[in-house]
């Protein structure tokens, strides 16, 4: 089905349910409100459902009107499987007329399917989709469009970036998106947990194999003071250090066993490093689970990186 | 003058040589890179003429031809002032024919000047200017610019991006930039010694005024240990504390004085702030030097900060 198709489709309905995935993130909620607000702007009544709207992303929901409705037509954005609904998959597993979504691997069963695995965020494909059904993006949906596409490409940084993502968040920006907002919530605020977590961190740092490969590590203990939240991204710290071709993660889980994530440049196989133990993934990213203490785990990890390295 | 008439002159004149600033960044050299493989490609003699090329930008200069000739038309990029030109000031100071740069307040003194403000960075004035001037912009090229758009963006966070940004990258993508490449040497490769003292700073934090405030110290000790490369940007560091309104770095000096940068969000006023103090800048960035020990300057600066929020 083209886009054309699918924004008829939607002219045509009425009475939306949006689901979002489980651990919402801004892609998911941006493509939920953004398109909600476009469905509202022609006559629709539309709501988004989602498991949890975190405080940093309730600016999104501005300008979206609670309705009182029946809903007849239900949306999935950027969920790749029903699995993903978290507490909402038994009140909605099979019965999604909808699904949009930039995932390659999507197995939501839908009526109607438009996954685009070549858009960068979820949003991208709403930004087009909206266009295409005659909505004006006001301010308030380019900052949910901003928000999806920024938040999933590491703000522009990321390798997913193409030419067609930065002309959309041209247009998005010439709309006047609460861009510099939106960085400074997503991209440059640290809870104070976070920066206490890091230098902790930095505090377990081993190198071996000549500095090519650095380790962290967490434990049970500091992972229930950080929480979820504050403990986001740290597996591409030791990546990060100059010179490091790999960077491996140690998280201490509470039945003594250790979950293992290794990041390499895609020069080295984090996949067949991981297999070893039992794990696997992608070139670039992987992941195993140890059984043993802290030290026996960094034992075996050091001898298997020596001989990849 | 408007850029086609720039474009104009240095289709004209040859035996170029293009100036960049002192301690250079990744938009000089990537306009200097840039321009020169741009002028070497019309059939023109041109060289970059730079105080250092620090190993991480090396990788500019591929497909640059060196060229022996007698340098007649002097050229600099995003240089501000003569005074900024370093070791090169003597040999050039008054002898500058066109500068081309995007500092709202440039002083260099030259025949022909293009100055464009509202250029994030002075790579976007290059990047039209070798259009204009009917140069194809090659992978090699494009890398120069998108280097220095996007480290003068900070990867396209910061305030002063624009629509026209985007778009120009958009481009340099679909040119085939090393982007990935450029985003892992740029602003994803940390060096040891960069996190040590990440460490050793958040063990510096103090907190005050409801914690509204957070400061940070480097001592001389650390501030020769990591030298200007590993301290770059650590300003930021306390104002990305979540709930923080104004963020504090002081470091010491070798003579008993202490040199404050003071960064908000622009709500309260730093350069009021600092003027208390003799200093000044910017609202949401500004600084000032006091005398003392560390514990007084610390004192003086809590009170200030107390009046303030």
């Amino acid at each position: 089905m083209k886009i054309n198709e699918i924004a008829q489709i939607l002219k045509e309905k009425n009475n939306f349910e949006i689901l979002t995935h489980n651990y919402p993130d801004g892609d998911c909620l941006g493509c939920g409100y953004g398109l909600c607000l476009g469905l509202q702007q022609l006559g629709k009544n539309a709501r988004v459902v989602t498991t949890a709207l975190p405080k940093n992303f309730q600016f999104l929901t501005k300008g979206v009107k609670e309705q009182v409705f029946q809903p007849e037509y239900i949306i999935s954005t950027d969920v790749a499987d029903e699995k993903l609904l978290g507490c909402n998959q038994e009140k909605y597993q099979g019965k999604i007329h909808m699904c949009i979504d930039h995932h390659k691997e999507n197995r939501v069963d839908a009526v109607v399917k438009y996954v685009d695995s070549t858009a960068a965020a979820a949003c991208e494909i709403i930004y087009r989709l909206l266009l295409e059904m005659g909505v004006t993006i006001t301010k308030e949906i380019a900052n949910c469009l901003y928000t999806g596409i920024s938040t999933d490409t590491g703000c522009f940084r990321y390798t997913n970036t193409t030419a067609d993502t930065m002309r959309i968040v041209a247009e998005l920006f010439e709309i006047g998106c609460d861009r510099d907002y939106i960085n400074k919530v997503m991209f440059e605020t640290k809870s104070k947990m976070r920066i206490e977590i890091e230098k902790e961190i930095y505090e377990t740092m081993i190198f071996c194999c000549d500095d090519k490969c650095a380790m962290i590590y967490t434990t049970v203990e500091m992972a229930q003071r950080a929480g979820d939240d504050d403990l986001e991204g740290i597996a591409s710290i030791p990546r990060q250090i100059e010179g490091v071709r790999m960077g491996i993660t140690i998280r201490e889980k509470p039945d003594g066993v250790y979950k293992v994530s290794v990041r390499t440049n895609g020069d080295i196989d984090a996949c067949k490093f991981c297999k070893q133990f039992g794990g696997g993934g992608h070139v670039a990213a992987s992941g195993c689970t140890i059984q043993g203490t802290l030290e026996s785990v960094i034992d075996k990890l050091k001898k298997a990186a020596e001989e990849i390295l």
